[in-house]
């Protein structure tokens, strides 16, 4: 029988990210059992469908459910999340004389980020699938979705969390119920527990791309842009990278548009730009040919917690998306990302985590050294809001 | 000149809550000069207007723009507000035995609270009619969104706020650059120095009701609530009130959605209920004849900031919604606020200020006492997020 009947989803197969060999999407999986590398969802993309497939009524990532690997509604997990507005940075592209420059806002997601939708749709794949708990390691904010969206399924949450996290993180999962491991070190070290605690399985593994949902509610960032641009894209996309998930879904998302004509077939799709923290940047280290990958970089902390990814799972699916969009990655400093929360909360009036600081600094250095250019539509995507961040800013107004 | 030629707002006028007397739209109003009393304004009801007026592109509460006062589109402040999603509280019904039981979550409001509607109203209103600076007294959440908005707008903002506030609402005003003065007392104190500081009003006052635009920010969430029910309204509709603008906003909206036909002419409108804390509940002291009017009444420090008004100028005004709409009054501690919090938390993956929690434990109060029956459809309004309030609450999981 197929479980897809009678469900909107044009969910198909599940993908091998390395060797493309399929897996059953009915079946609870982890990485791919071949490769022990991330499975990526696909869908019948052949069979006509239109924009009209998306709800206009529903303010949410779910609008766009036929695109979803949710098979059966009664399944969903939500708290309201995605569909986050564009602003128009009007007076701070008037300061740098831009011709357009917008940020969309995840900070006003359930949970105060954009890890809202990540969660979401893999608590609700992993209800669907009969899971009674999940554990994570995070730098923060994964693990306050996952405590949130646990709570609402009724599901048992194991978070692992650098011990230096700042205390609104690990009191948010408390509130919800979750049970925190607290651990020295960064997010690997934290995945290394992770690996250790749940040896047996009993619980599902939701680490970034070890199962393979997240990134389909990531995706719908990149469904949105489009949509709130007109189904015009912008030049240029800045998104802060750790694990990397946003960039990798939402590049799916627009290759998933391409094939379903929402998107001319010679539109330039933008330009990706992944910025990492100055303290913790592996991705670069790679990108100039610095290390062979990043399997053994060593990062330190940043106040912009969720950019202290040392060893990203997905750093080949990341360096393929920056190759094939022709895009970049830069650094920040810490002490940038601070002056760039600045200018966007006083400008701008928004208050954005050090993720967000660190976007707009990066725009600031690539059209400096004139790789962006002043007339380009440029995106920054703000990935979380400051409130949870207090501590690590504290009084740098 | 009629400013209105070629806008989409179908303003009119703007009637005195009291005597009824036409003020101008089109200059620079406060209170009423007439009886110094709330400015509400009036729009052309008679002359059809459709639900397809309603834009659904726009996921902000300016979808429905011909009903809301701002003239001209080069005016609007946004940072993304409204359109908040409405939750089903599946596992709360199930314990309490409830039919339908939803909440809809003005935390994910930009600046974390329902106060962004008004302001971002108020502060364009200020922008197309000149202003270039504002100052309000504020219990917390109303401070942070005036910050904000005056920071998008380029205007001044100054705040006084009581010195006890959580400190994470006055840094965020910090952030966005406005002047903070700390008052030792309540917001009525902080509103005694904001008389005395702008005597020459040098700066548009922002107090609840002081100026007619907040209001019409709020009545926003009564739209939703129609619009996001399939047009059909709740039973009963629970509010945390402090100073009522919300209570009196969404009132206003049903009334006008009655008067446009968007609701069936027989409809039954939901009965209000205004929810306040314990040490702080002029409104039921006046509800019970225990005094005359709020005048004199003093109250105490909540962990509810917002809910620490001791004496609204709109309580007439809530009176009469209380009254036409058949509600009532409730008051909870702040004790039972905590405990409504956790359980929001735990069963629902909802991080609630503690006016939040008041309202589920005010919903518990009035289900026990009867007053309000298990198969009626019940519509929590949640007006912030608990982020900026774990100061108030810490450790109480
Ligand atoms: C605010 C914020 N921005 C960016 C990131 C990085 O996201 P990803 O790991 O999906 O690249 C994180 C991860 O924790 C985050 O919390
Ligand atoms: C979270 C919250 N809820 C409720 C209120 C009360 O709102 P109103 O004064 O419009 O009745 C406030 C006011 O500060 C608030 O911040
Ligand atoms: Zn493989
Ligand atoms: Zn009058």
């Amino acid at each position: 029988m197929n479980p897809t009947l009678e469900s909107v989803s044009r969910l198909q197969t599940l993908h091998c990210s390395v060797c493309a060999t399929a897996h059953s999407p009915y079946s609870l999986q982890r990485v791919s059992a071949c490769c022990h590398m991330p499975l990526l969802a696909a869908y019948d993309l052949h069979e006509p469908l239109g924009k009209d497939s998306i709800n206009p009524l529903d303010g949410t990532m779910w609008r766009y459910r036929a695109l979803l690997p949710l098979l059966h509604e009664e399944n969903q997990v939500t708290l309201g999340e995605g569909f986050t507005p564009v602003l128009n940075l009007k007076s701070l592209a008037g300061r740098y004389s831009l011709q357009s420059l917008v940020l969309k806002d995840e900070g006003q997601n359930p949970t105060g980020s954009f890890k809202a939708r990540g969660l979401s749709m893999a608590i609700s794949k992993a209800k669907e699938l009969g899971v009674l708990g999940c554990i994570i390691p995070t730098a923060g904010n994964a693990g306050v979705a996952l405590a949130a969206y646990c709570a609402k399924a009724g599901m048992r949450a194991v978070v692992a969390m650098p011990r230096h996290t700042p205390k609104a993180f690990k009191e948010e999962c408390y509130w919800y119920g979750a049970e925190v491991q607290l651990i020295d070190g960064l997010i690997n070290d934290c995945a290394a527990w992770v690996r250790q605690a749940n040896a047996n399985g009993a619980l599902l593994d939701v680490s970034t791309l070890k199962e393979p949902y997240r990134i389909e509610g990531k995706k719908t960032m990149g469904y949105e842009i489009a949509e709130q641009g007109g189904w015009q894209l912008p030049d240029v996309i800045l998104y802060p990278a750790g694990g990397g998930t946003g960039l990798i879904g939402i590049w799916k998302a627009f290759q998933e548009m391409k094939a379903l004509g929402w998107l001319a077939p010679d539109a330039r799709l933008p330009r990706m730009v992944a910025v990492q923290a100055a303290n913790c940047c592996p991705l670069i280290e790679t990108y100039l040919g610095r290390q062979a990958n990043a399997h053994h970089y060593v990062g330190r902390p940043t106040i912009a917690n969720g950019l202290a990814v040392p060893r990203p799972l997905g750093e080949l699916l990341m360096l393929d998306v920056l190759r094939e969009s022709q895009g970049t990655v830069v650094s920040v400093a810490d002490a940038e990302m601070v002056e760039g929360m600045r200018e966007l909360a006083r400008l701008e009036g928004l208050f954005v985590a050090p993720e967000g600081g660190a976007i707009w600094m990066a725009a600031r250095q690539l059209l400096q050294s004139g790789w962006l250019q002043p007339e380009e539509r440029i995106l920054l995507l703000n990935t979380g809001s400051a409130q949870k961040y207090l501590e690590n800013v504290e009084g740098q107004y």
